[in-house]
């Protein structure tokens, strides 16, 4: 299941960047499971990952491989290669070293990533034997074949572009993620691979990056759990006319605005397709003390199963969401302030129900695809906006299943 | 659907201590709803309520009433009182009223509990027609019919009892208790009423039912939920031969014991009728820095949707459990040092799957009814315990047609 319409077109190739995926049959022998990115020279490269203790080993070898500006990024799906101690770690820094032979380039050039499965050994015979297929097609224009190949258990890929004016001079910011469950994104969501022609230095880079990735991926929950393998990674390869990006120019800006929407549309995407969802919501917490405070209101209430459980039935079941509110970590409260919102209509004010309020009104809003629920808590003036989606038969059936 | 056998029988009477209940129809008219406890004159009573901000009108009338000594206790089961604002207070204090013109008492010695659907107003009228029928039974024998009069979406009524001998005389301890989902009691779970003949003071009484409490329903979670309503009152009559137990004394250990046995009993209870569970697990987090650390890893692996339906699956996805562990709060956690067990299956073993491991010996323990997760931190003493239940197909439709 998922939410809308998810189809992606106009994914604009960037100068600089190729893209090239094959069959590796890691899990299933069907769809595409192995990515190969490959960035020319002279490029910048910016990168966030999951902050949960135990990340996997793709992960550990990444970050150690940022040291140098990377040439390639290897991905597969199908196997996180998380969970498997030293023999895991050999086998990312061996993946490394295939594409790196292959390629005429120094392993330290290659960062790896896997999705999937946690807790098998990567079948790197499988892996090494799809690499050359792969490097053979690589093209420019392949991201939506890309976005397919990074899935798990995805129901559609993922992709968003833009193309923005740098100094007269078009630059184009093109991205794909995947994810669907095991989604409270901590740094980044599961895996997101994002690629600009912008000339910009990798500090530069870093910061626009880390910035989107707060607003965007931190920002969605589809079951509250976090990652072992989430990145998120940004490729610049220079390769545009515009000048370089020069720290607090309007450039940064309007490069930053671009990255941050390409972040945003991705991460509604997963959502979108969270694990059995048949509902988008969007969460917003106003007037409270402060950021903190705002985002433990909106999340507690998006991993309430009981507000998500009535999401799913459509039913205007607002107690639920009102005792979510009461027991968040906010401290001294005051209930008879707070209001609540179901789209446009009042359902909560003064902490009881609103007296314009009616079920049928609720019933109506509830009905749609895609809610907004919005909490007023009149304590300040922080704003933050959560999104998560609905829990239905088909989370429980999809989890439940997803190894057998 | 419920975990194991939860019959409950030899509910002991206490002296000096009435139940009695009726049906006043307040969302259902084949079982009772409506119940009434009778304490004598001359004992006392401790309770502690939910930490939910948005706690329900009749908590706050009960917690101010608690300034005197209560006579009755005035349940009904089919409305919550919560998120009613003004009118939700006049009726709880109103139903007290009632109660008090009935059986010539002050109303402050009524205290109100509600529990069933928020945000609806309690339906005085029906109220006040059912109270002289309970009041018409009440008799020391009718624990039984006054679990079930409590019940909202419980599959079984909830009863403990024990006896223990006092310098020589025997002392009841018997308590009932409500509750299946919006489980993560904050202080006390959703409804629990506990009463003895011992001769205890008001703080005294206070000490052993916080203290029970808080290793007992503050230690147990099926949804993460807590409640608008959670009450767990002990009502000790004082009409036992033995003498008033003394602060420190051995009576007072034999007695706290007793509580937090009875306590202990309810609040699995609760977790085994879990909305939808099909499967009672424990997790046990040990040598853990802290109280807290423990708590937190517990809590994360006992919330966590993927690890709950996993274990509904009985699919031994133990990756789940281990990202979970990593996502949980904790400082500096060194993951080559954890290891894992399912029952006394080691799964992980310096943050890997552990050698000895085997698919075929994990799917053995899944399989179990009651299962025992272990987490070794080896970061130091501290050793906490939580339970709770698996997530399954039921849960979603028992919450998605809740109201409808």
């Amino acid at each position: 299941m998922a939410v809308g319409n998810n189809e992606f077109s106009g994914m604009q190739a960037v100068n600089g960047i190729r893209l090239g995926t094959s069959n590796a049959g890691i899990r299933q022998t069907v769809r595409d499971d192995v990515l190969i990115i490959e960035m020319m020279e002279g490029g910048s490269c910016a990168a966030v990952f999951t902050r949960n203790a135990f990340c996997a080993a793709p992960v550990h070898v990444a970050k150690a491989h940022l040291s140098r500006t990377p040439r390639w990024l290897l991905v597969n799906s199908g196997n996180a290669n998380a969970g498997t101690g030293l023999q895991g770690m050999q086998d990312a820094q061996q993946s490394c070293r295939l594409l790196a032979d292959l390629t005429g380039t120094a392993m330290e050039q290659v960062l790896p990533f896997s999705t999937g499965v946690i807790g098998e050994y990567l079948p790197m015979d499988k892996l090494a034997k799809a690499l050359p297929e792969a490097l053979h097609r690589l093209n420019a224009d392949n991201w939506a074949s890309a976005a397919r190949a990074i899935m798990t258990t995805d129901t559609f890929p993922k992709g968003a572009s833009t193309v923005i004016s740098l100094v007269g001079n078009p630059v184009a910011v093109t991205g794909i993620a995947k994810g669907a469950g095991m989604i409270q994104p901590d740094m980044a969501t599961m895996l997101c691979f994002i690629a600009t022609d912008a000339r910009i230095s990798q500090p530069l880079l870093q910061q626009c990056l880390s910035q989107s990735v707060d607003t965007s991926f931190n920002r969605i929950t589809v079951d509250g759990d976090t990652s072992t393998n989430d990145a998120c990674v940004i490729l610049a390869s220079g390769r545009t006319e515009a000048p370089e990006i020069q720290p607090d120019s309007e450039e940064f800006t309007v490069f930053s605005a671009a990255v941050q929407q390409i972040c945003q549309q991705l991460a509604e995407a997963i959502v979108r397709d969270g694990e059995g969802a048949t509902k988008l919501i969007r969460i917003v917490v106003e007037q409270a003390a402060s950021d903190e405070e705002a985002l433990c209101v909106a999340k507690t209430i998006a991993h309430s199963p009981l507000v998500k459980t009535a999401f799913f039935a459509s039913d205007p079941n607002w107690g639920r969401i009102l005792a979510a509110v009461g027991r968040a970590d906010v401290d001294a409260l005051q209930i008879d302030k707070v209001a609540i919102y179901l789209g446009e209509l009042n359902i909560v004010k003064g902490g009881e129900r609103a007296p314009s309020y009616t079920e049928v009104a609720g019933q109506a809003v509830m009905a749609q695809k895609e809610i907004t629920v919005r909490i007023v808590l009149a304590r300040g003036n922080a704003r933050q906006e959560v999104l998560t989606c609905d829990f239905s038969y088909d989370y429980v059936k999809i989890n439940a299943e997803y190894r057998t």
